[in-house]
């Protein structure tokens, strides 16, 4: 299986680690022979049509320097600025992967990335939650019109499989509505809260321990979990929404003393996104009891099932390893499924 | 698809109803059309090969009768003794439901009903722990022997979709162990006592609201979370175990002194069953803060994976409607597989 891997940070770097961990089992569970054909990143882009050796790239990495650098049986490189996405995605591949880091205002460039190599014929998968974000109808449309594959595991809950518990493992009933804690940085940052920090103190250590950016209004003004609760909306529950559609807010002005004055009652203050007869990620106060109320960068999903009652999952939101572990279950799906043809 | 169903008490007539409630559903979404072509009950059978109608059967069930006294449409009916299990099986029928309920010292009589089911090539799906937690490693045999689907959804978690999760919702990663709270009576009295009453008040509290039986040793001595832990290491995690390989015991002797000590550090008790280096069920102090830590009869298990990190799953362990809906998946499952065919 020919792959051309959009993007080689943390998450990127991860997957090929991955793959290079489970390449024995990958062939003999899944019949799955990865071959990384191209990959780009910030600053440049390689093509071995043989398919790369993933050690060096990852040694290139190491050494903070651009695939660039790659010097072994390349039929092709060069610098990111020069690069024609148009041929690049006309390399014979069955996939796509696209790890670059997320734009919640346009998508792109990763947008782009998506709908030309969908063009292509290429199997999709995607850990950027933008271009879903903002145009999950239309993409789902362009996917099928093209008879192509597009998996997007990894955009919400990082290695947690919430997307395809939904999906796989309630046949048979129907989810009515669902709710959750979809965003880790804000939940580290209320769990901090519990624990006596005010919001500023809170936010400055979740800077410290790399949990929230220098910019951290993503993740604390609702933005990340919003964008989560669209590919839920639209994939589980068969809502035609984007952005625009969901209300929401953050956790800035929540005080410590409101905080404190819950806990006493058994309550807390969490960023809750759902999907019922409304769209909102808003701040809630829930039961400390409650399943759904998990504590540091933990996410939380339930679902609200016709039969089977209220369903919980509960995992790491993020991580490198974890967010690759999402991509690979995709690309076994997609593996399957071109064998089914 | 026709189906023979064994046992038709609260299960049965929930899974009855929840296919009267369907049925338009599930003729459109997965093709089936469900015919119950026997049911047995604990007095009596009925068979008719055109379909027994599920309104009547469930009217005679409200009178407190058995489904002997069903009168429209029958090919044969007669009283449980006179049965002759064999010539049962032997109708015409796709699958056998066996909701009876669950013996943990021999099996019996569903061990015999599944294995004389497998014999006659109707796929089985059971509710029934028994006949799985004292020979999970011959049946599964026995079934792939006779190239049929034995389907057991329902005996681990009720609704949750436990056993499914971890067997597709996860590929492409090992699981390395699982632990978990397998019983909610037992939960339900350790949140009682949490709560400050002793064990025997929360065991009688338990009793009157219907979560304990009037012997509830099979629940508070662990049997039933270890019948469910011998399913869980069988198909989750291949070991060839059976209840003699369980090491348990269960939560009589816990005061509530020890209780109150343990909460007063943020800690509590809790009845967990676990598979990794062993296989036990006992009590253990467990953080309040673990997602793990569910109150009431809640069940929640936690899978240690490989790449993606601890995974909860949390949800009602029990209940007619609940584990109907298990059954149901299960159905569903099979229909798809023998569309394959």
């Amino acid at each position: 299986m020919r792959i051309i891997l959009f993007g080689f940070g943390i998450v990127g770097q991860s997957f090929a680690k991955l793959l290079l961990s489970r390449s024995d089992d990958l062939y003999t569970r899944y019949g799955i022979k990865p071959r990384i054909v191209s990959v780009i990143d910030s600053k440049g882009y390689v093509i071995s049509q043989t398919g790369l050796d993933l050690e060096r790239l990852l040694q290139i990495k190491k050494n903070r320097k651009s695939v660039y650098e790659y010097d072994y049986n390349v039929t092709l490189k060069g610098l990111r600025d020069e690069l024609d996405i148009d041929d690049l995605l006309s390399l014979d591949a069955e996939c796509m992967i696209d790890v670059t880091p997320s734009n919640l205002k346009s998508g792109e460039p990763s947008l782009s990335y998506i709908t030309t190599a969908i063009k292509h014929g290429k199997n999709v998968i995607t850990a950027n939650k933008g271009p879903l974000a903002l145009a999950f109808p239309s993409l789902i449309e362009l996917a099928r019109y093209n008879n192509i594959m597009l998996k997007f595991s990894a955009t919400v809950g990082g290695g947690t499989p919430i997307l395809e518990f939904a999906k796989h493992c309630l046949k048979g009933d129907d989810i009515r509505a669902l709710r959750g804690i979809l965003n880790g940085t804000t939940n580290y940052i209320l769990t901090n809260m519990e624990n006596g920090l005010d919001f500023n103190d809170a936010l400055n250590d979740a800077k410290e321990k790399g949990y929230a950016e220098a910019d951290p209004s993503l993740d604390i003004d609702g933005y990340d979990a919003a964008a989560k609760l669209v590919i839920l909306a639209n994939w589980i529950m068969n809502r035609k929404v984007t952005m625009k559609d969901v209300e929401f807010s953050g956790i800035r002005d929540i005080k410590k003393e409101e905080m404190n004055k819950l806990l006493k009652k058994g309550y807390t203050i969490k960023l809750i996104a759902e999907c019922n007869d409304q769209l909102a990620v808003k701040p809630r106060e829930v039961l400390k009891s409650d399943p759904l109320c998990v504590n540091g960068t933990l996410n939380a999903v339930t679902f609200v099932s016709e039969h089977s009652g209220e369903l919980t999952i509960i995992g790491k939101g993020a991580g490198g390893m974890e967010t690759a572990s999402a991509i690979l279950r995709d690309l076994i799906e997609i593996r399957e499924d071109l064998g089914k043809i």
